[in-house]
């Protein structure tokens, strides 16, 4: 067994943006040469998150709606109120996102359904460079 | 350290439908005779998930109400203008559940409580067949 | 590669009680030498669950308010009406957010961001005491 890790990045946009990590994923799996095992994936920060979704733009718009039902921007939030910098809805919708995901490969591809992408959620209100830490472990 | 894997298989049916993995996850652990590790569970697709609950009905159909309310089944969803398919509700709902769990094994067993079981919830609005990869990790 | 594991334990009090784990953990891996891995978590029980957020009173007041908003205490619940517990807003809380959290660990350190803080979320209604399962598995 061993472990071979890398980190991608992407520079997103303000309020809940969506980008699509398949690909890169994919390739980096392929690179190892490793064709059984479980890949890790991370976030660092507290306003963004990683899951999966069918990424298609129905789907994508219908899921950043749910989540601004679940905390809206224009809500009060006590974070807000202490920090001034307006993105305590962002802290809310990532921490009952949560910040992993674990993702299992066989046959040197990741097992996700046909129609099932990996995403990441940045819910900041203004533009990040994120880093996704990556990591598989397998044979 | 060495890993032991296995697919579960269950067929669902509409709306919502919770599944216990509980007995069936115990036994594989037990075959394998691996006694200290970690359990890694995904289900493919995007209509489903995986956590844990207490498994009674009250408490199921607590669990479920609550889905409803944050994703409802008779919402508008643009997947569903799209593609026709009526379960945008599901997509949503998976996304933000999301396809995996961990679990740790000490001593031989899953180290859940004693009120604490392994769901498969299959939220999509037709009968699925799905299956669950498992993968164990441990000595 | 090598795993080493430990147990945490919180007294909790009654009423969505957060606890910031972060300052355990990382004398944990340190104290493991291991400086490249993934520490895996786990809280046993139906009523808590565990996920990152930047711990400071604010952000942590919002996210209560929103779990709240999400499955409310005084809310009618069938598993309240069968077991008689007063808990069942505790059980939907926990199974929506899951019991589990998967965090890298890279040159001796856990790769959270500064202000993202690895938190114990306890939703039962009453005082409990806590056991968080922690294994590192790394070199």
């Amino acid at each position: 067994m061993r472990t071979e890790s890398t980190t991608l990045e992407r520079n997103t946009s303000a309020g809940t943006d969506i980008h699509d990590l398949s690909r890169d994923l994919e390739s980096f799996v392929s690179d190892t040469g490793i064709t059984e095992g479980w890949l890790m994936l991370f976030v660092p920060g507290s306003t963004a998150s990683l899951t999966t979704i069918e990424f298609e733009s129905g789907a994508v718009n219908d899921f950043k709606r749910a989540i601004e039902q679940l905390a809206p921007e224009a809500g009060e939030y006590e974070h807000n109120l202490r920090w001034g910098d307006g993105n305590g809805y962002s802290h809310v919708r990532a921490a009952l996102m949560g910040p992993s995901l674990v993702l299992p490969v066989a046959d040197g591809q990741i097992q996700t359904g046909t129609w099932q992408q990996v995403i990441l959620c940045d819910f900041d209100n203004c533009p990040r460079q994120r880093r996704i830490l990556i990591q598989l472990l397998g044979t």
